[in-house]
């Protein structure tokens, strides 16, 4: 097992740090191991402490009587190079800097980080961090989050997130309130070490990962990027986000995570060449994996757009053509089928105004109908739906929701899904149900169309370059 | 009081429909609008009918035994010419054609269309619609929705929502979940008569409406557009979404309200020589404007940023760039104060982080303390604030409110907020709570940066211009 796997499936950990009690701290993090259900051995080091939470505190890391495959280290900055030298000493091949106070901070803890690294380097110890929220691996129940998050359980799926912050880490983002699963997250913090490209590299291998979504401030060695990029894409797509791209961008990363900057236009034409897709908001980083871990691959980029407004499927159409997708026709027999439906309804857009207007009550009868005859439509190859959640949500939710189920056992074309009324609470029921049931569900429309944009550039991409055609997020 | 007003401040109305019940249709207007509390007399008419929610029916317009001051016409598209007489033999001057079927559906409803106006304006008639689902004005009550929407009061306020579509109507926006008041909403429908010239117009002199949001399809007549626009941006901000920008989405638009395309760099080109700003996305309709609702006109463009993350102000510095804002340094003064809180922390973004995880829970006390030197800081001129809304949200909440009320006293400047958190329910409760306190809050990182961006370069271009500096949104 390569060193970096022990920072994601460790049988064994020990955590160096205070044990006070509140919302940040080694206390917190063994609470959220133990209620995320770690079955690994976790052994607290604190010469002060003789237990916690029940578990036995050692006085240091020499009197563990065990082997320790990871060690989290969250002692004031100055105290962090005698715990590794103590790691050193006991073995221990990787270690998380969890505390800051280094390259981020000044001078002093720039120099103090190179020290780390040359203890590290000398013992064959990798390290990430310093200044890092950490790791979570959600098949061996392994969060160790240092924060208080509310919850410590973490859907299983194949999105990879991992951040040079720790803002994408569980006390940050509502992972327990996601509708697709995730299977590791990691904040590299300053990456005095272990940097994107051994991520990639790991997760490009792993394989509960299906997709990667990565936040960047800066590139440590970009050839090795390049390079390691080039391998893992063709397998999984690979999502990046990076900031720094304007001069005072990059001088506030200096003094985030004491990051160098890398000019924006080369960075952005080696992710052209590797095939890494670039993301363009924070939001992004979540929005976009969801149509790689939840919905089959588009076997083409003809996209058929359902709506209840005509206003927002020229919005949408507007939006299509920006990212590569082709408005479809629809066949004759589809067409024909919906004019009998409701004369003028057999066009893409198919805008469903008119023919709800006309029928009003009666015309959530019809609504499976039309969605089923465009979804089946050959001329087709990915879907967007358009719902509009009305007043009356509760009657027709359960039509949406039977529609759907059906559609999961039918239609292997991917299906994205925006939805608008007059309700936020109706609308965000509906959107949490469908997620549920595997169909990724939008805030904005534009990020609907976006990631399905995406999701057909990625596999043209991969085709064209002979690839691995096979879903890399099947089951 | 010019035609146009009678839309929005009718004494009486018509309504000439079917009242079967359902979720759309005539029915459900009388019902919304007695809801709203509209004091103004209502006339239903249907020959079949002698009685709707207790109101006497008429069997036609010219039974009616008062003066009209607005007729909503909801009959099948083939009677509407009828109707419209009937209204312009009444005296009748304004007319709602709600009634779908028309340029937007054949060469036939087109026929139907050109017909209405010829009618219309030989009785000096003026047509919103048709294809509308129509009108609200906040002040009186006046909301006629012909869709069951759930709830049929909106919070008055400076913001006005025109729009090629019924989508911004209350059965399909969240008004009532809205922080922010709305002064009028008008979906102008196929447009062929009342169309955005004369809402701009209308609007631009509505002492209710301090911001203009827009979503356009097409434009009427260009050269009137652009004369009305200069006129109306100097004094109140417009801002309009215009979608059919590619040939497709054109085409779509076509089948949608009949509209003709307009080229989008000529559209684009005719925005900036009129001042007005133009929006990228859908939720931008409603987003941007509670910046403008909500705060003061900021001074200046030097942007000041509080962060839990630093991750977070990097990719806001980026983007503040991007729309124009410049980033603040601190004076000496509130560096120095910020640094005796914790070192390093007297930097631009003020980035929270460090001193968070080390003073861990004690950390709110001085919370109130960064935010207030920020905010007071003479080199500011516009503020940014990202909120951790970590899991013991309860107690942070009342540090958070309690702060932002002293801001709403005595800051002078705009605060945008983006709030990110392990718990939706935690940060959506938060967003609102500081919504109704009248600070606007966003959904991405990106619209918050983007919104005051749009509002200062409004600013700068109106004193420029050497237009009312005065806030257009004031009470």
């Amino acid at each position: 097992m390569p060193v970096i796997s022990k920072f994601f499936e460790p049988d064994s950990i020990a955590i160096i740090g205070s044990f006070r009690e509140g919302f940040f701290g080694s206390h917190v993090m063994i609470k959220t191991l133990r209620e995320a259900g770690f079955k690994g051995d976790i052994y607290p080091v604190n010469p002060s402490y003789r237990e916690v939470l029940g578990i036995r505190v050692f006085p240091s890391v020499a009197a563990v009587p065990a082997g320790i495959d990871l060690a989290f280290i969250m002692v004031g900055c100055d105290t962090v190079p005698m715990i590794i030298g103590e790691c050193a000493s006991k073995g221990v091949r990787a270690v998380v800097v969890v505390s800051d106070g280094f390259a981020e901070r000044n001078e002093k803890g720039a120099r103090l980080q190179e020290e780390i690294v040359d203890i590290a380097r000398r013992a064959g110890i990798r390290i990430i961090g310093p200044n890092t929220a950490g790791i979570v691996n959600t098949a061996n129940g392994f969060n160790p989050c240092p924060y208080e998050a509310g919850y410590s359980k973490i859907k299983e799926g194949p999105v990879a997130i991992c951040s040079q912050t720790g803002m994408t880490n569980p006390q940050a983002y509502p992972y327990a309130d996601l509708g697709y699963g995730i299977s590791k997250i990691c904040d590299f913090g300053n990456k005095c070490d272990v940097d994107e490209c051994d991520l990639l590299e790991y997760l490009g291998n792993d394989p509960a990962t299906g997709v990667i979504s990565m936040y960047l401030e800066s590139i440590r060695n970009g050839r090795r990027f390049l390079e390691t990029a080039k391998r893992v894409t063709p397998r999984k797509p690979v999502l990046v986000l990076k900031s720094g791209r304007t001069p005072e961008g990059a001088r506030a990363s200096a003094s985030h995570t004491g990051s160098m900057a890398v000019d924006d236009r080369i960075f952005d034409a080696a992710c052209r060449q590797a095939g890494i897709i670039r993301l363009e908001k924070f939001s992004e980083l979540f929005e976009v994996p969801k149509i790689f871990a939840l919905q089959p691959p588009p076997g083409g980029n003809r996209l058929g757009i359902v709506s209840y407004t005509g206003g927002v499927g020229v919005l949408a159409t507007d939006e299509a053509l920006k990212y590569g997708l082709a408005m479809a026709r629809l066949t004759d027999d589809t067409a024909e089928t919906l004019n009998s439906i409701f004369p003028g309804l057999g066009e893409t857009p198919v805008d469903l105004g008119p023919v709800a207007a006309a029928r009003a009550a009666g015309f959530m009868d019809l609504y499976p109908r039309v969605l089923e005859a465009v979804s089946a439509d050959g001329n087709i190859d990915c879907l967007l739906n358009i719902i509009w959640s009305n007043s009356s949500a509760g009657e027709s939710e359960e039509i949406y929701l039977n529609l759907y189920r059906k559609l999961k056992r039918n239609c292997p074309k991917p299906l994205v899904t925006w939805l608008y009324g007059s309700s936020l609470a109706n609308t965000a029921r509906l959107a949490r149900k469908l997620e549920e049931m595997g169909f990724p569900v939008y805030s904005d429309l534009e990020a609907a169309v976006k990631s399905l944009g995406i999701a057909c550039r990625y596999r043209i991409q991969v085709r064209r370059k002979g690839g691995n055609v096979n879903d890399p997020c099947a089951d």
